[in-house]
C-alpha cells in the first residue's frame, strides 16, 4: 500500500494516478476532502482518501488509525509556496508557509516513526531544489524547504538500523496550480508537467534487492 | 550603535558584556524586561534595554521604532533548544522551538531589511552548528536552524548590491543555560563558555576597509 | 549513440550490458582494449570498443576522432580506489588516483566540451558517496571524488544555455574489483552489484520531454 | 613557533610580516629560495626560510626534518591558480594546477600527520571561495580547492581524539600578484589586500581554552 499526502493536486495527484494505473492499493490524503474525491474518482477502485490537516497533531494520528498495515511506500507532497522579496512579504503568509511545509512534515514524520520505523516503509518526501540552495526572491520559501533537509538528514540518523529508509526527492519548477496559489507571476510553458516528473520518480523509485536511490533531483530541461 | 537580540543570557549577555567594557552604545532586547534589566544594570550607561517579542510583527516594529539611526552592527542571538528523539518530542514543543527560531529571524531580519537595507549595517546571525549537518536527537533543532540558513543565504543574494551584509556564525555546544531549559541533559564541563565564544566572535567581526569575516564556524577544542 | 568510460569493468561493463539488451549502439573505452574486448565479446554487434588513456589528452583526442557523431549520452564510469589512513599512503599511489580520477575526468570533459557543446549530449558523471562527506580512510579517494564535484558545478555553469546537459550520479559502495585492487579489506556481501546499481541507474536516466532527474544518489540499503 | 608554506608572496608573505612583527619564531617555506629571503630580510631574526618543493615526498619530509619541534601552528598558503573555460585550458597547465594545489597538500599534510597527530598543533589551511561553490570560468580552479577541502574534511574525522586540529580558512579574491600570474584580467582595486585579509585571520585564529574558530570564510566587501 502506498500513502501519498498532498494528494490533491500537483505532483501528488499526478503520482496517485500513474500508481493507479498499476492497480496498486492506496490511500491519498490532503486538507480537502472534496479535492481528494474530484482525484480519486476516475481512479482504481483500491484507492481510498482520507482528508487531514498534517499541521494537527490528532488530524495526523486519527489518518494513522484509518491505516491497517505498514504501508510499503509513503509519498509526502504536501506543501506550498509563498514568495517575493523579504520586505514585501506578510507575516501571517510567512506563518502559514512555516506551518504548511515544516510544522506539516515534522508532525507527519513523527507519527510515522513513532507508529512504523520497525517495517520495511520507504519514505519518500519531496521537497524543491529551493532545499539546496538559497534563491533570491524566495528567501522564506528556501528557510522551509532547508528546515525539511535539515530534518530528514538528522532522522537518517535516528534511523540507522532501522528497516524505514528515507528517500530525498528535490524537484525544479513544475507546471502545477502551486504557481497560481504562490504570488508568483511565471510562465511556465517551458516547464516539465506534474505528470512528466511523476513519471521520471516513480522509476527512480524502483529498487534492487541490496540498494535504492536515496536522494533524487529533478530539474527542467 | 549596536543592537543584540537574545541578550539576556548565554552569548548576547556575553557579548553585551564584552561590548560595554569597550564603551559602545548598545540596545539590548530580549522577551524579558526583568531579565534585560539584571543584565544591564552593571553595563556602561551607554547600554539600553527594550523587551520584544520577535514572533509578532508589532513587537518588532515597536522595537525598531525605538531607535533613532541605522545601527552599525546588530547581532541576532535570540533562539531557543529542544531536543530529543524524533518521536518523543511534543508537537506544542516543536511549535516553540520553530517560532523561537525560525518565525523570529523571518520577521526581524524582514523588518531590519525594511528600514535599513541601505546603511553599512552589519547584521551577524548567530545560528549553531546544527545548521550544518543533521544529527540525530536533535532533528527538529536542525530543521529550525537549516531554516535559518536557508533565509539567510537567500537574503545575501537579495541584498546584492546593498551596503547591508549577513555574517553567519555556527558555535558548537557552550556552556550556558540554553541546555538546562532544552531538555537535553549534557556534562557542560569542557565546553566553552559564552564569554569564550563571545571574545572570539568579537576579534572576528573586527573587519578591514575592503573585506570581512563572512562565515564563521566556533567549536570546542 | 551512447559511449562509457570505465567499460571494461564494474558499474560501466554492467552498463555496457543493459544497454546492449536493448539494442543501442554503445562505444566502450579503457585502457585495456584486451579486457574491452572481453566484456563487449558477449554484447550485440552494434558495440565497439576503442582503449584509450583518459590522462593523456592525445588519447583523449584520438578516442573522439574515433566517434563520427554526437553521442546522445556519454557514461563516464572511468576511475579508481585508494583508500587507508594518509599517514599510510603511498606518494605514487596518491598521485596515480589523482591521475585516475581528477586528471582524466578533466580532460575527457574538457574535449567533450570543446567538441559537442552545442549538442544535445547528456553527460553522465558517476562519482561516489565519497564526493558528497568526508569519509576516514578515505581522505585521497574524498578529494579526488569531491575534486569532480568541484568541477562539474563549475562546468554546469559553463554550460548554461548549452543543449548539453550534466547528470551526477553518487553511488554508495558497490561489490565490483574495485574493492579487490584499492586495498581496503572488505565483506562487500550485502553491497549492491554493479548490475543492481547499473538498472537503477539506467531507469533513472530515461528523462522526459521537459525534464531530467539532475543528480542521483544510490545506495545500499 | 609558526610554520608558514607558500610564505614568499601573497596571503603567506603578509602573514609572516605580521607575526613576525610579534617577534613570532617562524619558519618560512615556499619554491625559490631568493623569493623567500627577500621576504625574510626585514624581519625579525628568528624567522628563518627554507625553500621545498611540496609536491616532492622527500623534499617535504627533508623541510621537516629541519624543524626541531612540534610547531604550534601551521599556516598551509601554498597554491596557484589558473582560469578560463574548459575548453580553452591547457592540458599541462592543468595538471600543474593539480600538482600545486592538491598533490602539494596532501603530501604535506600527510607528512605533518605522520609526525605531528600527536601535538596541539593548529593546522590551518588556506583554500578559496571557489572551495564552496562552482565558478564558471574557475572550473579546475574549483575542482582542486573542493579536493582540498574533501581531503580536510576527511582528516579532521581521522584526527578525532588528537590534539592537532584543521582549521578551514576560504578567503574570496584578493589584490595579489597571484592575478597576474593565473591568465585572468581582472581589476583588483576594490579587492582587499593580502595584509588586510591577513590581520583579519590572525585575529580570527586566537583561540581560547575551551574553544577555537574552525571555519573562516573571508570576503569582500
Amino acid at each position: 500500500m502506498i500513502l501519498i499526502t498532498g494528494a490533491s493536486s500537483g505532483l501528488g495527484a499526478a503520482l496517485a494516478s500513474l500508481y493507479s494505473d498499476d492497480n496498486e492499493k492506496l490511500i491519498l490524503t490532503g486538507r480537502n476532502q472534496q479535492r481528494l474525491e474530484q482525484i480519486s474518482t476516475p481512479l482504481n477502485p483500491q484507492v481510498t482518501t482520507h482528508a487531514s490537516d498534517l499541521c494537527d497533531p490528532q488530524s495526523v494520528a486519527e489518518l494513522f488509525d484509518t491505516i491497517e498495515e505498514a504501508p510499503d511506500t509513503v509519498i509526502h507532497c504536501a506543501g506550498s509556496g509563498y514568495f517575493g522579496k523579504i520586505e514585501d512579504q506578510d507575516p501571517a503568509a510567512i506563518k502559514q508557509l512555516l506551518d504548511n511545509n515544516v510544522t506539516s512534515t515534522i508532525l507527519f514524520l513523527r507519527e510515522l516513526i513513532q507508529r512504523y520505523r520497525d517495517h520495511k516503509v520507504n519514505v519518500v518526501v519531496v521537497m524543491s531544489t529551493a532545499a539546496q540552495a538559497g534563491k533570491a526572491g524566495e528567501s522564506t520559501y528556501c528557510a522551509a524547504k532547508w528546515a525539511v533537509r535539515g530534518l530528514i538528514e538528522s532522522l537518517r540518523l535516528e534511523l540507522k538500523g532501522y528497516p524505514m529508509k528515507i528517500i530525498a526527492v528535490y524537484p525544479g519548477g513544475m507546471a502545477t496550480r502551486f504557481w497560481k496559489t504562490s504570488g508568483k507571476d511565471l510562465n511556465t510553458s517551458s516547464f516539465m508537467t506534474a505528470t512528466e516528473a511523476a513519471s521520471m520518480l516513480k522509476q527512480a523509485l524502483v529498487g534492487t534487492e541490496h540498494g535504492y536511490i536515496s536522494d533524487i533531483t529533478i530539474n527542467r530541461g
